[in-house]
């Protein structure tokens, strides 16, 4: 029985990767490897100050974790350059099929849950033309710890009052997988960056491309003891797996 | 004032990287990518895990990140051959600077304070040569959390009794100099990676191929607010820099 769907943003809703264009257009020939690091290090960074008890909010540190991707790459760090870079995280497309798979769950109670600081997912949720789809987004900055952490987790219990087991929790990153099974979500992953393509692509002596670093150290599922109950390849097969478990 | 020096154990005394020569072995091409990704995640895994609530010692960790790391490169992965890959992280070469390093700081109170598992840590230790040289070799499996949490840090003080402003915590891994850094330590960062070198070599657009992959990720001091009180290129520069802050 599922009561609510309950969607991780980055990665998941929106396209990190669609910061390329800006990465691009500041640093032509890196723009693919400062995104992928760029992002690598968002997230790394967003366990290390959870787990130092050193939190800051999403913004920060994706600020914190740019300058670091243009610093191992030697790259001039501008100030406006970084201010526009920045501002391209509150600018990222949606995935295509996202509106209508959205429209297609209207049955269900409808939310998310992110990492992202209030500020920057009002303006995704705005700017990506997904305002009013969701009853409820809910950031982690309420806890000050990032996800995987269960007090982030706790948040979709204390805010729509549905038990973990009543809830179809959706995410493409394998930390949150992991981190919403462990919890005790009912766990769909979203295999967006297709794996199989990725062992093909890298052949057998093949350096890590800038278009394969994230995906490296990111396709696979995560090997935490908590493996997703479903794997899809889009938002729009989420019509089709929730169907016969909606509340009467 | 310092009292203790206290260090971490893999990269900053012992060659994680030194197990390449065992996965070159098993996967001929493929030892140097196996190596680094083997690495990244096995510290991810760490974090992620002690996020999680879900503690798993650090053999466990490191088994679950080469079965991540095998699997994205699309490698068999057999029993036996896993098996010898584990064994090689309790064969670790010491740094060639270790033990003399060690020798010259003979002065002052020395301890590890490690991720490993109290097994790994003892065999890591014994075959390297360096048994005896520690007052205690600590592991955060007391806690069943991975630094950088506090609570890992904290078994410094209960252990040995000193304060943590009485230590001097030396590392290589940047997540562990911010950590240490947070929790009250005086910090010693080794810069064993070099980025200046790193940066030349990956040149204005070339691919961050298997040699450079873990040097873009973790080469760089990391951005989470506490930096190194000082940064040395190896073990040998601690004792010029610890003279005359000893105990009377």
């Amino acid at each position: 029985m599922i009561k609510a769907l309950v969607f991780d943003a980055y990665g998941t809703l929106f396209d990190v990767m669609s910061v390329a264009r800006e990465t691009e257009a500041a640093f032509p020939g890196r723009g693919e490897v400062v995104t992928q690091i760029w992002r690598l290090k968002q997230l790394e960074y967003s366990w290390l100050r959870s787990l130092m008890e050193r939190y800051a909010d999403f913004r920060a540190v994706t600020a914190e974790a740019l300058v670091y991707a243009l610093e191992t790459l030697g790259l001039p760090r501008e100030e406006d350059v970084a201010m526009r870079l920045l501002e391209a995280y509150d600018r990222l497309d949606p995935y295509p099929e996202a509106a209508d798979a959205l429209a297609a769950l209207s049955g269900y109670r409808l939310a998310i849950l992110s990492n992202g600081s209030p500020a920057m997912l009002d303006a995704l949720v705005r700017n990506g033309g997904l305002a009013g789809r969701f009853e409820a987004v809910l950031s982690v900055d309420a806890k000050r710890v990032y996800k995987p952490a269960p007090a982030a987790y706790a948040l979709v219990e204390e805010r729509l009052g549905v038990r973990p087991d009543e809830v179809l929790f959706v995410s493409s990153n394998g930390f949150d997988v992991g981190g919403a099974k462990s919890f005790g979500f009912q766990v769909a992953r979203i295999d967006r960056l297709g794996n199989r393509a990725f062992q093909t692509e890298i052949g057998a002596s093949d350096p890590i491309g800038p278009a394969t670093l994230y995906k490296a150290l990111r396709a696979r599922p995560e090997r935490l003891g908590h493996l997703a109950d479903v794997t899809i390849s889009s938002l729009s097969e989420l019509a089709d797996i929730t169907q016969n478990r909606r509340p009467a």
